[in-house]
């Protein structure tokens, strides 16, 4: 039967300094490599190989994804790189120290940015210094200049029906390494999480989700890894 | 213009232990590691930065093309993973030491093995401890139990001009992380080396060797890039 494994990137370098990320390509701490490590211990401890692999564009999920293919001997299977899979885009946020953020607009408009389902930050304007216009990765994608977390559900999910779920129904064990909102966006379409409740849900660093789908392709309880 | 970077993996335990490998899945010693990094770092220097790659099924060559595109923040771009690029199948040597061979099979039936064209050296046995029947990445593929250069040229070729001539005729920088004998199999027909010079050409670890090819697909002369 086919199983998906989600696991969010590890610590990233702006996670510890405590600033707003989105597409920009800061890459894992030494912490977060041991945490993608740790995965891929856990999903060969476990016995829960992957056969197939999908990650963002962004270096920070696809290290996270090598090094637990490395740490579960698995580092020879298929893998796709979609940028639809990227973390939400933090518009004219990215790049701010959360902190700054909340004393310049104050906690509630950070609050709502941040936790509102569908109110995107204010839009990154073009030239500035996290602007993504030159880089090569995104040559013919038109990026956004900012996200709700509708927004990334909008283009997560398309992506998940047509690229992830024919090869699920081939019943491969497919490993999902990306970010905490591009993992939201599967976890409320797959738990059936209704828009209030889902901006609330914690995705943790490198802790492997779990959907085992039946024969009807129902996803089955998520469920963490570790306590199965 | 495009370009092909070809890239052999950085030294392997068995390469550091006088062993035959072939197939047998060895990973990279701390020195590989560091010959891989350096590569990327070289094509990083040089302005060489590939846009798409290719690599074995063997994690000694994958984990080149990862330490690599880290080393020249490149590990966005689309990765290809086929048993074609794959070394050549070593027989019944895989596993031995190279000294410990040659006590036994004497230095000239060795020489043979190992640097004529189309001697194959003999047969792995089924059910020894290098058998890979019942390794899951080569399920579907009928694994030689040989293989001579001249056979690794024969899976080589085909999937060059199937898999990587197209990418090239698209414009991009192709990088190909693999091992002596598939890349030998690659330099043989694009330098037009002929049979009997091609076994004694080595593929130095972890030094990319580039190919420019002009508007009509012809290569240009192979060179280091190092010295370009």
């Amino acid at each position: 039967m086919p199983s998906l494994v989600l696991v969010r990137h590890g610590q990233s370098q702006w996670n510890l300094e405590n600033r707003f990320t989105g597409w920009w390509d800061v890459d894992l701490t030494e912490r977060g490599e041991a945490e993608a490590r740790a995965a891929g211990e856990l999903l060969a401890a476990k016995g829960l190989l992957p056969t197939v692999a999908f990650t963002s564009l962004q270096t920070r999920a696809i290290r996270t994804l090598h090094l637990a293919l490395e740490a579960c001997a698995r580092v020879w299977i298929p893998e796709t790189k979609d940028w639809r899979l990227n973390e939400r885009h933090y518009g004219g946020l990215t790049g701010l120290d959360k902190a700054e953020t909340a004393a310049k607009h104050g906690d509630e408009q950070v609050r709502i940015w941040r936790r509102s389902f569908d109110t995107p930050p204010p839009p990154m304007e073009a030239g500035g210094p996290y602007d993504l216009a030159a880089d090569p990765r995104y040559a013919g994608i038109a990026i956004p200049s900012t996200e709700s977390l509708k927004d990334t559900i909008a283009r997560v999910l398309p992506y998940y029906e047509s690229a992830i779920v024919p090869v699920l129904q081939a019943g491969e064990t497919v490993l999902v390494a990306a970010h905490g909102n591009s993992l939201r966006a599967l976890v409320k379409h797959l738990s059936n999480i209704p828009d209030d409740q889902i901006t609330e849900l914690e995705i943790p660093t490198g802790q492997p989700i779990v959907y085992d789908f039946d024969a009807q392709m129902a996803p089955g309880e998520r469920h963490y890894l570790k306590d199965r």
